[in-house]
């Protein structure tokens, strides 16, 4: 089969790659029904993150079971299945706790932007939904895989439950479906930060009562203006730079949560600072196996629409494009067709 | 009156100092029953925050109000009092939400190493107790000013709730407290890090069921073999170090709490690290004002003991002496008699 791999700073090639196979036996092997490139791609893209060697990409998945390893038991051939980023055992301490992401035998998938994927401990790990879903449903299945599932543990990491007033940093796939969530568990105002005006519309749709287009100081100082000098209940971070982080722990409230779901990338906090900002602090990947089952009811029952996020579809051997596209700005999200 | 002046790096002065007065109508001045020396007055004592000019110290206090300004209403002359380090109007949306050492009139108190003191903003920031008490309950009273409110926000920071397991970092007056905390909030087990015989003795006096000597990553692998290979829920970091930090940080599970509640010196936390180690942090100065009344109530009643930190008594002319015996660590905590 071909899939994407990724040689070096913006050096994305559609090239043959092994097929998978059942290699343990808790393995799955899934004929992908789409796939994506996701924000995190664009680290070791833009090369922020450094590439030592040729790497199988994509980390968002669903599809169709085709194989099982002996010995998997929840998942069979022919369902629709979806899966997060990490393979879990769902069974360990950390996994019991919700942390499927800290799982202790937890297991980076890799390689998704192809037509089929090796998934290890399936019975962990993947979630299947009721029947095989409708064309229509797919984008937010595979939403559901990492973007949605991000969003939502930001705006449970921060507390958010109804009446809070919420703040988002980062208006990327998973700020936007940050703000979808807040609106989902309660949030009675939700402030998107967002500069970008398609951005900024789908935010307003997924319930933003506010826009700040400001960042840094003027960004902080705008999210106290409109919160009568008290800052958020909540803070929702979504990109991962020093610049976010300091503006998510500028508009909070004394007493307040800033979550943040993005790989930090050279984020430094000082002690003294967060200590008299008084902030409640959460973040880390995504546990998105914890809320796997909730979100796919949401999506299934059409309550929610997490793949509108994607504004632009490719064939998967267009990739490239894909990266380019979300890159520049061009594009929120690529969803990729097999 | 005569009361304890820094001057610089371990020069503590008993000198002259103008009589407190009230300066606003919302002050009250009060006649202390006891002062004691702070660990956190060790800080500039050891020349590690710098001393910008001769500095009134102390700011954990109790005594008998002499004296109120025209606009407070909440205490009156002859009440026993107890405040915090920061006085707060107890009215404004930071107090409200619980975070008093936020309040938006804060203002520090300080001088309290002498026969009396002024508290700005006494409504919202004195709480009085039933009666004036016996004697033998004023070092316990004089603890809660302070160290077993900081203590106690360490146990409340960290969500401690029945059943749980804690570790706690320091063995200071706050550490111990924080061991005391997070038993009566219900901890099932609670490891105190200690190398210090008469420490290590009353933090099992308090309800510490074990004790760590190891520090660092040695703490952190005890710690973890302690758990199971899991960690602790909570960490509550009563130092305020890189190193304890670090320590409190390796030693909790994924999903769990490290509450920080001593001032950071020099603490740089780097952003992936915490994101990869999933803690919930939370920290800051404790709203000491939040947590009175319960404590005063636990006190009374005689509940529990937090005056047993005290292991050195002086009269307040020997202040310095204090200073001295708890920088050398001969003492963990100096109370003095006006």
């Amino acid at each position: 089969m071909r899939g994407a791999v990724l040689y070096g700073t913006r050096d994305v090639r559609f090239e043959e790659r092994a097929e998978p196979k059942i290699v343990q036996p808790t393995d799955a092997v899934i004929k992908l029904s789409a796939s994506c490139v996701c924000g995190s791609d664009l680290w070791p893209y833009r090369g922020i993150s450094p590439v030592a060697e040729p790497t199988p990409m994509g980390h968002e998945y669903c599809g169709i079971v085709e194989e099982v390893g002996s010995k998997v038991q929840s998942v069979r051939p022919n369902q629709f299945v979806i899966g997060s980023f990490f393979a879990s055992d769902n069974t360990c301490p950390h996994c019991k706790a919700g942390y499927q992401t800290s799982c202790q035998h937890r297991e980076l998938v890799g390689g998704a932007q192809a037509p089929r994927l090796r998934v290890p401990l399936a019975d962990g790990t993947l979630v299947a939904t009721p029947e095989v879903p409708p064309e229509e449903l797919v984008p937010s299945m595979l939403a559901s895989s990492d973007v949605f599932g991000t969003g939502w543990f930001a705006a449970d990491a921060a507390n958010v439950r109804p009446g809070v007033t919420v703040a988002v940093v980062g208006d990327g796939a998973v700020g936007l479906l940050a703000v979808l969530s807040a609106k989902l568990k309660g949030a009675e105002r939700i402030i998107a930060m967002s500069r970008h005006a398609a951005r900024q519309a789908l935010a307003r749709e997924f319930g933003a009562t506010d826009i700040v287009a400001d960042r840094g100081d003027q960004g902080v100082a705008r999210i106290k203006e409109l919160t009568k000098g008290i800052g958020a209940d909540a803070v929702l971070e979504c990109v991962g730079t020093q610049e976010s982080m300091m503006q998510a722990i500028g508009s909070v409230r004394p007493g307040g949560f800033v979550s943040y779901v993005g790989v930090p990338h050279g984020v430094q906090l000082n002690g003294e600072h967060l200590f008299f900002a008084h902030v409640r602090l959460h973040g880390g990947p995504a546990p998105v196996r914890r809320f796997l089952p909730e979100l796919i009811e949401l999506v299934w029952k059409r309550r929610v629409k997490p793949g509108k996020v994607f504004d632009l579809t490719l064939p998967l051997d267009q990739v490239a494009e894909g990266y380019r596209a979300m890159d520049e700005r061009r594009a929120i999200k690529a969803l990729l067709r097999p």
